[in-house]
């Protein structure tokens, strides 16, 4: 299992509500903030296809694509999910038509997982975010297992908040649940 | 008037069907590929706020905000706005902790459009984008005046739809209108 | 072609959109109010199955099939379809079962469209709407070839939304070109 | 507290997953199905307004609006509210010209919460069905106080389904702990 962390610090709500989620669980973190990933070029219709990039995607990609389960966690920004997140999730056309990859292939034998903590009603306000979401997993053929919303605002909030560490054990019961069939 | 691209390259469908829209009316446009903004690092929590960034973004959001109308046009890249414009809105952040700028007063006097291009059914899958855009605007008390979605793939293809071309003509009418009164 | 008509009024504004939209084509209307349909009473799990009900659906959903194009047009009412249309697509759970009507089938060979008129503010509000109709033609493997937003609330207001009436003479040229197929 | 069911059977899994959601809380239930509830006739814009309906809606709303904590229980029926729930609140129209009723402010200091069972992917494909009672509650200016989403089909599936069960648990928590305040 790998989580793909968007957030912008270490030690944030999301992270901490993710290690709530994740009690018990061993898995690997991939915290997108510390790699370069540079925004798409979309090179999808140029002749030669896409050029190399010099970054850390492809390094990235490669690693978390050897783990069945990903969890994508994002602080909610703006409604959305972190511009750092958002190009690391557009440079999947990249992967798309890199034949050596399987890119496709290996993503729709996958379970994917969304946590996600805003400050401004995250549970209504989020879900365009779960939605969109779901149309990239339709589009992957990955398996949307499951996604947990929490409410926090500053550091530490999510300690406070009851509904979402319930539902962080929830969803951590679930989890545990899925993993081992 | 001012346009705040999102696409990867100048001249793809995006930019045509923004051009189609916009036809017999004066803007500024900015091609965010082509201005450093980093992603945000969330400091709102910290003492003493945000660090002063090393990029374009402060210079680029005091030009943005000069202007009335702001049309937020980006391809659809995997249901959602693309990851330069996100990590431009991401910013927004930062501005509104800037006391100088005097943020969601300036962006509270504005109306804000939206145009989107996507290939894969986006009067449907780009809907929560829509949604999306409309808490971001909630926030802000900008006026979301209205969307345009076009349907296109590869370059040049919005040409051809003629959906889509239709569409961007009802759209210019009503921006005509709009921006007499 | 057939419109499937879910307003409380004749010559309403959803009546008056449809006839834009629908200008120059020929279709049979169904203005669900002049008929009698009985909320479902779910007995998909009973054993012996539905009991047949004394009301008009039979017999309608067996005229609306004969169709190859269906328009459903609705009011917003409270941000979704007026309560008349939804008992009457609730009951077709009782035509899944219904082994002579090949109701699934039939569904999955048509086209399907949305035209619905609300009064606030429609273009935001009225797109839950737009994704459950999405869910729904999903299901059952109908084609959503597209669908009209209008803006209006008091009668004939439709006749003063400029865009309302700009968007039904885009959407009459599509559905021209997609009849003609 | 009152619950107001749409399902179009007793005991069926809405019921059930709303007592396992309101255990050890005190409530009145109206179940829909059992109430005389007319679709509505839109007479907003008529002289005279809303003629007297022959139904037991006038009694039934009087009776709701003594609780000041709202519970909508609903079947997800075609990706939305049952069309018997739809009924009632399109008649929510009518109730705002009531001015007897004082209608809008008596919903204005209320809680609402929505609980809701479907069968295909509710997680996922009740997000509409969320977002339309968000605009609902938003237009009242009822609080939106919170949702539970079930996953279960035949009767007493949803006994089964172990993450509804643990979101009911969480949901009466977060019940208990706003009604006491």
């Amino acid at each position: 299992m790998a989580v793909i962390n968007g957030s912008s610090r270490e030690n944030g709500n999301t992270d901490a509500l993710t290690q709530k989620a994740l009690d018990g669980i061993r898995y690997t973190s991939f915290y997108l903030k510390n790699y370069k990933i540079n925004p798409i070029d979309d090179q999808r219709h140029v002749a030669g296809g896409f050029d190399k990039v010099e970054d850390d995607y492809d390094e990235l990609i490669s690693q978390v694509l050897q783990h069945d389960v990903l969890i994508f966690a994002t602080p909610v920004y703006w409604y959305g999910m972190s511009g750092v997140m958002k190009n690391f999730v557009d440079r999947f056309s990249q992967s798309l038509r890199d034949e050596a990859l399987n890119f496709k292939k290996s993503m729709s034998d996958k379970k994917a997982y969304v946590i996600t903590v805003g400050g401004d009603h995250p549970r209504i306000k989020a879900l365009p975010l779960i939605q969109q979401f779901q149309y990239i997993f339709d589009f992957l053929g990955t398996e949307f297992a499951g996604y947990l919303i929490g409410e926090a605002n500053a550091p530490t909030e999510i300690f406070s908040d009851a509904l979402s560490l319930e539902n962080a054990l929830t969803f951590n019961k679930a989890l545990l649940k899925h993993t081992e069939k």
